[in-house]
């Protein structure tokens, strides 16, 4: 099946991030493809798939990025498609600097971000199955089943007792 | 027509920010509601609110509050619909503890953030109208428009020189 | 006994940092049962929870979560109880996000919150002792002996100087 | 009626925020006594107003402070009682100082930390009625029925699109 | 004289800072243009923009940008010339965002960044003066006069007491 | 000789900070006292220590503590000797949280702030030998050689090329 | 009489700031002198001025700045004298900038570093006359005098309700 | 050939981090020198060496610092040359405070300021040289062969999913 997501990232160092929310896709059932797109490094391929983005049929952009992160924002300037901004926790300053350069975008071009880490990465997942879910109703389901397990797994947890080394 | 987009807010107090949204969706045609649900004041209407959302044919929320800013993520935990949170500026630390408490959502369940202040609630309303503009192709060509409006105001500015005072 | 203390936690990773409080309130004799509940993945449960403590004859919840924490200012906003918050340490922002998350709840709803990880921990169940010590005079007697000993302690700690390696 | 709460601050300058505490005191008809206690320019005073304090009959102790805020962890050092700490905003870095000085107190020594300037000085009273009301349920139901107007007046709110300039 | 230094801003609004560099560039002589390109707004200006620099003999980029400020760094990957960025002081967090955003670009890609606002606007100047300088002794020589006449004005200054109102 | 200095730290495990300020009195020969003083858990020791030290001899007080660090600032409220705080490092907040406590004292006590961790243990013992100096000559030669030494070995330092693995 | 305090600032824009450390020095009648000395626009001088302040019979120096604020450090890096910085409050980040570039100095070259603005310049010049008075008698009772009226006017404070508007 | 860049650093527990730059520097072919040069504990070293720096024909200076980083801003105070700082990621804040110390600057003193750690080392290596390629050719052509290399690497980077442990 045509791919609906597609899953970017500024360098394969930010894999470690991101294949949470490649899982994390799979485990819904959500078609997507995998890239690596830098802002700084490979501008040109970023703006070509960002542009020809929607005509290929892709209906949501995740992008991952740490540090200085312009590439979900510049993804977000040249499409219309929702663009989801995962922080990669970075070096010295631990993802905050990530997430104020995803996050802060000025007004007219949104990014809609996510945590910093990992758990930004399945969540950025989730959040595009349940814009997917309004139009597909099977990955709406996929995802109620997901939540539903999520919770029976919450209450199934033994006495936090029991763990005590 | 029936509200796509839930437009809730913490507190009226919070409407100087939020009615950017609004004034967007309004601007792009997109239907919605606004309400004032607090997490912390109404705990049992954001409940209802959020239990009843998708069954009441809504297809997104935003929710904006500020300080330890609750709502989009008790929201997102009652929904499989997709949240977006736009973090209110605080007082004493003008919204940064609204964007951490807003972005930093622990893995399995998402809230889109966006900037604090008034360029969040503009890009919630134009993300909403990205994820809508995968199903209704109005609202994407109606967000199309903005985008086109929006680049040629920046090239028609005019020489920033003549803005000396 | 009945349990006179609620301590609960967003999931069984907090539990290294909450034990400390079920630690210390063993230590001084203070009744308390303990679960796992989660405001994003068992909010039903947070609230049939909060929403009973009082009737089942509980008298201070503590509550601990990393992140954007939302549990202890939940229960706080479905309980007239005394709600104390932990913030437990996060991966990257090594608990500011867990603190500000918990600490900053506008007026009307109020926790009161104990430092980021163990020393919190500890200390919530020291306050809860404190506010405890008022109608069981047991408790503030325990909580007395554990005072004295604590001074005794570093009134006897050896010159440092026989410390260094 | 003899004081329950002894509310203090470090200076007359703090004031403007705690009154807020000292007035929904008031409200929730709690007797309390209201004192200027610095613990930098009045050490001594300090020592004794803690020391005394559960002798005097007081049951809760509400300490506001600015910057390197150290009157509610010295108090809470001297007496027995809970100690609430408000963190009142400071002139350069809003309150962030005071707030660290103030929650981050080692294991051992426990103070309940609210919210920065008057949002913490109203939840201040509001927790101290909280665990008063486990005694005296008199100030259990005074919370109770301030909890339901509060409520009441949220969901009173007018339509927030009526608030536009 | 064909302009050395190309000065661009992400909006008008940033002028009331970046019009320091202006000046500046102007007093020193040094030949420059002013433009807004919006790196969010106006990606394809900005990418031919920064594309076609270097050809139109320009050897110096100043750009200045506030919140998730992508103008720099974007304009970078796409030029070999020297950029320097300038944080403009944002809304909320004060311009941290504008600086981070700026600063901390990956290995590969460099922006010379300046302080936040108006100090860093002239720095930009300063900075492109001091690397031309190499190249084009009058701007070395305007360069020198400069901090000639600056050091003076400390010197000359009046004594402190004659200040106080 | 009578202790000139008193080193005094909040607990044992601030001793591995601590020691680099007693290594450096010792180097410059300058004599102190140690001692483990807290102000939480042993604050009457702490007024006892500070309202005498004066009388004692000692002349200058060096304070070391993490977290909220209120042990320099209420030594500095009991005595008119010169006091130096020293900020240990913190577990979750690196010690920017006793940095704070530490160096934001209300106008009228003052406490000399030295650096976070040991850069900052050195220093204080730098800083006592500093203002001793003027009273005892013996200690401002040492300080002098001591520095003298400092800048030698800074310019004797290899080639850093030859550091390389 | 000879000065025996050194007092220096960045900029006579700090003066606003300092002259509350001149103004403690006269209450104190603390023989002190006044410059502007900038470490950035006049490194000569403030090289030339403290090599020579030991010779010229200063005792202390005590140097404000703010951002970038080197001049404290490269002061203390020419003299033997005991360092005071003020950091003065700035612009964008509050003085954060200049307090962390005050304070944070390696180990072998102290800087006694105070609260940021008003209150660390009161407090600067209360230090100097707290070291002072170790030589100094009538320094030292000054300070004591000083002491005295400061508590006093805490313990003669009126009523907090009194102020209110 | 004479050296165009000096490269300098604060101590040689800093070359760990200024070796990067070193390293791009003789990728690229640029001359360049390497000194180890404290601020504060060779500060008329610091002095001499910015003062001849333009004489003795170097171009660009590169410097590299922690903590209360001075030694970029002070090379800057003696020198018309341009100055690029690297922040050395520092113990306690992780280069927070390296960074603000660097970026600051007051107006009037220009430092280019680079990312912290690693990254901004690299990168100062290749501002230096974009500013140099003006000037020299072939510096240019090589920095335009590491970027193409640089892109072409980023575009033969394997599937990430290939990376997947």
């Amino acid at each position: 099946m045509n791919p609906l997501v597609g899953l970017i990232m500024g360098s394969t160092s930010d894999w470690g991030t991101l294949e949470h929310a490649a899982n994390t896709l799979e485990t819904l059932g959500v078609p997507h493809e995998i890239r690596v797109v830098s802002a700084h490094r490979t501008p040109d391929l970023l703006f070509e798939y960002a542009a020809t983005a929607e005509a290929r049929g892709l209906e949501v952009i995740i992008a991952g990025a740490g540090g200085a992160a312009h590439l979900p924002g510049m993804v977000a300037a040249k499409t219309l498609l929702p663009v989801l901004g995962v922080p990669v926790q970075s070096q010295a300053l631990n993802g905050l600097d990530s997430l104020l350069s995803i996050v802060q975008m000025p007004g007219g071009i949104p990014v809609g971000t996510l945590a910093i880490g990992k758990a930004g990465a399945i969540n950025a997942a989730l959040l595009a199955a349940a814009l997917l879910g309004n139009k597909y109703p099977a990955i709406r389901e996929a995802a109620r089943s997901f939540r539903t397990r999520q919770t029976a797994q919450v209450l199934d947890q033994p006495d936090p007792r029991s763990l005590t080394r």
